[in-house]
């Protein structure tokens, strides 16, 4: 039996999706076939710092839906819940490289940060200069299934747009890359799962929860977290996630905070908001100041029902940056 | 067993989730609670005409995603799939009422005519003028459960952006009516379900689908549609869709359309985009000009996999209109 989505053809999923995706948006960017990437409509920028992103597909609208004014350069998907090969990375860092360097943002997976870094190595062999942050703010295990150390997921987001907007403004490759460090660094996530999804080429679900487990500390294509319980409510789900977060970069009484809640893909936003009161409340208890909050599908697992949490530690700098002007297929405000 | 949701209890989702939203969204609406309803931080605007929808929840980000400058004034939500009742509509009414006159905009569903008629006589006998536009987009079919004549459907986001923008330049409310009747006019939608989804105070799927089983012709409660056919590929699909629609409401060559393809709330953005593909594959085949468009989950049935397609037919006022600034939680551009 075909496995049941909106689909054609399992192994076209990719190809034809990112077709859309350019017919949809050819205001915003162009998609490159062969090898595939998606970049920006007026790449290479001269004179800016080039960035780049990308790997498996599944996780929409990461990283295509950010490509555009004050956030990426180029995407580059692979299949679904698989790293891109060197090639097609390779092809979309020279595609927008405006004389400034490019800066590689890199999800914390072993595929992806051996693929980017290989395609980093053969950039700088024709003679551009390539900076990678790798982003693993993850802080539900320590070292994964396809992942040595902590995994990189919804604070990648935050990363996109910040390191984005600084390079809009004209920083520097080396300004670029320390902010994209600064953020990250401060950037913690954990997530859940309520439901497994299922990978196309797969046709059946990666893992299987009973009807009334959920998986603590998910990992975006389904690794295993920190444990399996029974359902529980709502607030008592989101305490399980922002603790962690919460001990692992304590905060102080008046610290800022930008606060999102994202959604795994098959959750209702009005999950979302609900999740969002309880998180606001406990961080208004400790005197957290949330600064600034996204609340959405933003990283996803296919039609996974579950959600995550992120924290970012705000400076005035990222605050700047996070406000400034964007324009994607995903995130837009300021033009 | 409890019904695996993101949720503390079935009976407090609509509130709980508006108080986060009223959190999350600050900057942009304040979030009543006795009666509930959803309003623009800063209303009433003095002499602009106020614009309030409302409707059973489950569907967001309609309506409360909406609320901001240059769409909604107000979102009034009723319990997950149950319309609100006539109290927190005229409350709503009275919010917004900045001396120009109200607009309601009433998706064709009896309950929703009802209460929204109820509280629009009462507006009135407090010496407000109201208005009403009933949308009614769905070609999948005539009459249907909780609907005499066709039910409105996704065609209704692109009433509330354009007659939003027209209200917001300062149009009277009688023109204010009139772009959102013509709107509605233009616009014809139908919709798919691979998946039902489960109402949190229901805790069991409203209707059942078998493995390889697909509804044509859905309506965003679940209500059946056309027919019930095995699952066929994505091409097929949208062909199933696009047809009734052009056959509806023909185009000729030339004529500029805005292509929706929106998501019922859990259908991964890689099979919308891949939907999108082929939808403009067929209106260019015919010679039809996709001006604008929209791809993403916009208008929702909880965590419904499946989706849904729209064209408007567009004139030069509804693109411009379209294309004015916007500044809500789930639509934002130009500012």
């Amino acid at each position: 039996m075909p496995v049941k989505k909106i689909i054609n053809d399992p192994k076209r999923v990719v190809d034809e999706s990112a077709a859309g995706f350019g017919l949809a948006h050819a205001d915003l960017v162009r998609v490159e076939m062969d090898p595939i990437y998606v970049v920006r409509a007026d790449a290479p920028v001269a004179g800016k710092v080039g960035i780049v992103s990308g790997g498996g597909s599944g996780h929409e609208p990461l990283h295509a839906g950010y490509v555009g004014f004050g956030m990426l350069d180029a995407a580059v998907p692979g299949a679904v819940f698989t790293s891109p090969t060197p090639d097609p990375i390779l092809a979309a860092t020279k595609a927008v490289d405006g004389g400034a360097g490019v800066l590689h943002i890199v999800k914390n997976y072993t595929g992806d940060v051996l693929n980017f870094e290989t395609a980093a190595d053969l950039a700088s062999a024709d003679g551009i200069t390539v900076r990678a942050v790798v982003t693993n703010d993850d802080v539900a295990v320590k070292d994964s299934l396809y992942t040595a150390g902590r995994r990189g997921v919804a604070g990648t987001v935050l990363v996109e747009k910040i390191a984005g907007a600084a390079a809009e403004r004209g920083d520097s490759l080396d300004e670029v890359a320390e902010i994209a460090e600064r953020v990250n660094a401060n950037a913690r996530s954990m997530g859940l799962a309520l439901t497994p999804c299922i990978v196309p080429h797969a046709g059946e679900p990666s893992f299987v929860l009973a009807e009334d487990e959920i998986e603590i500390g998910i990992g975006i294509h389904g690794e295993p977290g920190r444990e399996r319980i029974k359902l529980e409510p709502a607030d008592r789900l989101v305490d399980r996630l922002i603790e962690p977060i919460l001990e692992d970069l304590p905060y102080s009484e008046g610290d800022r905070t930008l606060l999102f809640v994202n959604g795994m893909g098959g959750t209702p936003l009005v999950e979302l908001y609900l999740a969002y009161r309880r998180a606001a409340e406990v961080l208004e208890e400790r005197g957290v100041v949330i600064a600034r909050s996204l609340v959405g599908n933003y990283i996803t697992s296919l039609e996974m029902q579950g959600m995550s949490l992120t924290l970012l530690k705000l400076d005035e700098e990222m605050i700047e940056l996070w406000d400034a002007p964007v324009h994607t297929a995903a995130l837009r405000w300021g033009r």
